[in-house]
C-alpha cells in the first residue's frame, strides 16, 4: 500500500552512501580537527556538521556529522574500527550509522488512535524514513486499520494481574526485530526491567506541557488550573513517571470557552505533531542524551 | 512627556460616552433578553457584547457589554440604580464602568526593569489607556528613568525585619489613589493582609509557564528540566504562591544551546508582552474571575 | 467504519434542539434588543451570542446566535416566518439553521492526499460534524482509501479539452446532494458558471500565505524569495484566482536549510490544519462574508 | 546611562579572545578538514561551528566558526594572512572578526519610535552587543529621548527637493564611523548611490510579511485583503523596493475586529522584535548573503 513518492525516491538515493555519526565527549581543543582529518583521510565528504559545547572550559562537547562515502555499506565496519583510536584518545561516546539502514519501530497504542494514525500516514507519505515492524495494543480496536497498511498487529491484553506476562510477551515480539519503541498514547506504565533493555530507545508522548500536569488526566488538570495554552511533550521514557529527557514540546492557545472535551480535541493535534517530530529526529540520529536532557541537532 | 497620538485621540472621543458592563450569574433563560431590553429602554446602543455560558443547564453565565449613551458621565449613577432590580432577580454579580474613567495604577518593581519599561512605553504610546499614578520600588535604581516620564517614584526599602512596615508604607502611598497594582517583577511576597484590600486587583508576572516552575529561579528550573519552550504567566495574586487566576500566558522556543542567561534574555521578551496584555485587558474591563479562573473577553 | 465517540455522542444530544442564526445588517440602535426579545418571546434560550460592529455610526453589524428551543426541528419553519418582520425592519441578511442538520460535503481532490486524509480522519473521529457525501477526483489514486471509509468515490478525468464536460459531470453528481464543496488540493480552476451556483460554499486551500505567492508552485516561489516562514490559506473561491475571502491562515518557521521538497513537506502539515479549521467553522455556521472579507465567530 | 549587567560582563570576558569566521565557497570534499586543520595548527579551539551545503554536488557551501585563541586581538592580522592560501585554493569568500570588536551602528528613524526604542533598550540592557554611534532623523521629535541615552542625535530634514543633499549629509555623518545602518522605520527611500557604499550593511524593517504588501501603507493593504495574520520583515536593503534578502520575519494572529489602527498597534510589537533579532544576528556575524537570500546560523 505504501507508495514511493518522488520525494522518498530522491531520499533513498541520497541515503545510499550517507553515514551519520554522533559524538559526546569532554570538551577540549582539537576534537573537530581530529574528526574532520579522519574523514578527510578516508576520502569521505562531510555534508553536514553540527556541534555544541556546553562550556569550552571543562564542559561536554556534542557533535553530529553527516558524510558521504562511496560504497559505505561495505566499508562501515572498517570505518568504525579505524575511528576507535581517535574515540579513545578523546574519551568519546559515539556511534556511526548507515543512513540507508532504516530504524525498526514497534508502536504501542491503547484506545486513542490519532498519534498512531499520524505516524502511519507520515510513513506512507515517505516522510517518516523507518520501518514500522509492528503495532502492539492492549485493545483490538485498531487491527483493521493497521493491517490495511500491511503492518502486523498484535493484541496483547493487559490487566492488573497480567502486567508482567504482557511485558514478557512484548519482549518476545520485539526482541531482535525492533530498535525503537513508540508509545503512541499507550496508557500502561513500562517496568524498570523492560526499560533497561531499551535505554533512550522508548519515546512516549505525554499530553501536557511537562513538567506541568504530570500523571493522569492532564487535560482535566489543565482545565481546572485555567491555563491559557495547552501542550504536549515527547520524551524518552525513564523510571521516573513523565520525567525522562524531553525531545520536543509544543503548545496551542485555548480559552475559557474550551471545556475538557475541547481541550482533548485541540490537544490531539498537538500530540500527534509533537510525537511525529520527535520520532523523525530519533530515526534520523539527531538526538543525543546527556544527564536527563537532550541535544537535538535539527 | 506623554505625546497624544492620533490613535489615542480617536480613542478618547470614542470613550467619552462609552460604558462597559460585566455580569456573572447562574445561567437561565432570559438573561440576554432582560439585559438588552434594559439598554434599549435607556436608548443606549450596544456596540459590543460577549457572553459565555459554562453550561446552559445549571452553570454560570458571564457577560460583557460595551454600550454608547449620550451624556453617560452624568447618567451612570442613575443607570446603575435602574439596573439593580434586574440584577437582583437574576442574582447577578455585576459592575458598570465609564470607559473614559481611566484605571489608576501603581507599579511595584525590584531590580529588573524590562516589564516596567514596557508598561511605561505602551502608556506613553497611548496603547495602555490608564493613569500610572506611581512607581514603588525597594531599590533606587530606576528613579531617574521613571521620573523622566513625569511619574512619581517612591523608594520603600524592604528587609526581612521591615517587611510589615514596608507594606504599611505601600498602603499609605496607594490608599485612595490607586485601584490596580502591577507587580512588574517585584520580588517580594505580598501579605494576606494586603491582598484582602485588593482582591483581583493585583496582577503579577511570573517568569514561567505556570503551573510549571512555581517559586524561585524558574529559568534555572527550566534549564535543569531541559524544556524546549519557556514561558511567562500573568495572574491575579492570591494567598497561594503563583497560584492565582491566570490571565495570560505565552511561550517561546528555546534549545539546548540556551543556557540560563540566554533563557533569561529570551524570557524577558515574553514576560513584558504577557504582562502588558494582561494589564491592557484588566484596564479595559475584559476579565471576570470565577473560582480561581478567568474569563477574558478579547 | 465511523465509530461514534463519547464526544460525538454528547454533541449529538446538545445539537438536538440547538439552532444557529447568522445576521448581517446596517448597524443602528436596537438590533440586539429586538433579536433577543424575539428569542425570549419564543421561550428560546440564547446559549451563545457573538457580534461585531464595524462602526456604530453607519457601519455594518454582524451577529451569530446559538439558541436552544424544545422541539426545534418541527418549529424551525415557523420561527423563520415570525422572524421575517424583524429582519425586514432592520434590512437584515440572515439565515437560521438547525445544528443537528449536518452540512453535506463533496470533497474534490487531485493527487496530493494529505488534506483529504485529514478531513476523513477528523470526520471519523467525530471532530468534523458533517456528512461527506462523496469524493470526486481527476485521478483514480485514492479510490481504495476513500471507499474504505464507506464514502463514494467518483473519478472524473479532466483534460484541457474536456474541462467543460467534467464540470457538467461534477454538477450532476453534487446537484441536490451537497451544499458545500471542499477543494482539498484540487488543481483545476473552477469556472465562473460553476461558481455562481455555489457562492461562498466552495472552500479552497492555497499552499501559501496569501496574498503572497498567488498561482502555481507557491513553495518554489517561497524558496526563491527566501522567506523565513511559509504558510497556507483557506478561502472561499471567487472568480479572482486565489483572491476570495480568506477564512483562515497559518504559518510555520523554515530556514535556509529547507529546500523546495522540505517546504512541501512542512507545508502539508500547515495546509491540512488550516483547511480542517476552515471547514469546521463553515459547517458550524461561524462565518459571515462581507465585501470579500470574512467575519469568523470562534 | 548604560549599566553593565552581570550578563554583559560575562560576555565581555568570553569575547576577549573569541574570533568568528564566515565562509562561502563552491562545495567540494575537504573544506571542513582544511579549515579545522588550520585552526588546530594555530592552537585555536573551535567552540562553535555551523555549516550548510546547498547541494554536495556542485552547490554552494557556507560555514560559520567561532573559535578561541589566546591574545587574539594581536594575532588576528597574522591569522588572516595565513588563511589566505586555503581561502584561495577553495575559492572562498570569507571574513574573520574579533568578537570583542563591536559593530558600529547608525540608526535612521522618522516619526515612529517603537523600533528605535527597542534597540536602545536592548542596547542598554546589554542584549545588543554593539555601539550605537548615532541616531539620524528627518524629524526633531526623538532628540531628547535619544540624548538621554548618551547617544548623538542628528536632525537631517528631507524634502522632495533636498533628498540628495540629505543623503550627502548622512554619508558625511557616518563615513568612517559606522559599519551598519539600521532603518528603524525610516520612511525615505535610499538611493542606489548610497546603497553601493553599504552592500548588505543596511537593514530595514518592513511592516508586512513580505512579499505580501510591498510598498506603502501595508497595514491598510492587509486590512483590505482581510488577512488573518499580520507580519513584519527585516531585510537587507537593495535597489528593489522591499525586495532585498530577508533576514527574519514573524507574524501575529489578528481578526475581523482589528481595524487598521489595531493592526498598527499589534504590528508595532512584531516590527520591533523582528528588527531587534535581525540586528542581533548581524552584529554577531551570523548572516551570509547569497543570491538575494540569507543563510542565518543561529
Amino acid at each position: 500500500m505504501k507508495s514511493i513518492t518522488a520525494y522518498a525516491k530522491k531520499r533513498e538515493e541520497i541515503h545510499q552512501n550517507r553515514g551519520r555519526m554522533l559524538i559526546s565527549c569532554p570538551d577540549r581543543p582539537g576534537i573537530v580537527a581530529a574528526v574532520s582529518k579522519f574523514f578527510s583521510e578516508q576520502s569521505a565528504n562531510i555534508v553536514q556538521s553540527d556541534q555544541y559545547s556546553m562550556d569550552p572550559e571543562g564542559g561536554m562537547f556534542f557533535m553530529r556529522i553527516e558524510f558521504d562515502l562511496d560504497n559505505l555499506a561495505n566499508r562501515l565496519e572498517g570505518l568504525k574500527k579505524h575511528f576507535g583510536t581517535i574515540a579513545e584518545s578523546f574519551m568519546m561516546d559515539w556511534s556511526m550509522h548507515l543512513a540507508a539502514r532504516k530504524k525498526k519501530l514497534a508502536i504501542l497504542v491503547s484506545k486513542e488512535d490519532h498519534c498512531l494514525l499520524e505516524l502511519l500516514w507520515q510513513w506512507q507519505a515517505g516522510d517518516l524514513y523507518a520501518d514500522i515492524e509492528m503495532v502492539i495494543s492492549n485493545h483490538e480496536d485498531m487491527r483493521e486499520q493497521v493491517e490495511s497498511f500491511g503492518i502486523p498487529y498484535y493484541y496483547v491484553p493487559v490487566t492488573a494481574d497480567t502486567k508482567k506476562e504482557a511485558e514478557q510477551k512484548h519482549l518476545e515480539l520485539i526482541s531482535g526485530k525492533v530498535d525503537t519503541i513508540i508509545l503512541a498514547r499507550y496508557m500502561q506504565i513500562i517496568s524498570p526491567y523492560f526499560l533497561q533493555h531499551y535505554p533512550n530507545q522508548i519515546i512516549n508522548i505525554h499530553h501536557s506541557f511537562l513538567p506541568a500536569f504530570v500523571g493522569g488526566k492532564p487535560y482535566a488538570q489543565a482545565y481546572n488550573r485555567g491555563v491559557k495554552l495547552i501542550g504536549a511533550t515527547a520524551h524518552y521514557v525513564t523510571e521516573e513517571l513523565d520525567g525522562g529527557p524531553i525531545i520536543e514540546q509544543d503548545v496551542q492557545r485555548v480559552s475559557h470557552r474550551d471545556n475538557v472535551d475541547e481541550l482533548k480535541r485541540i490537544g490531539r493535534h498537538i500530540e500527534r505533531i509533537v510525537l511525529a517530530r520527535a520520532v523523525k529526529w530519533h530515526v534520523e540520529d539527531r538526538i543525543l542524551v546527556y544527564q536527563n536532557k537532550t541535544v537535538v541537532f535539527v
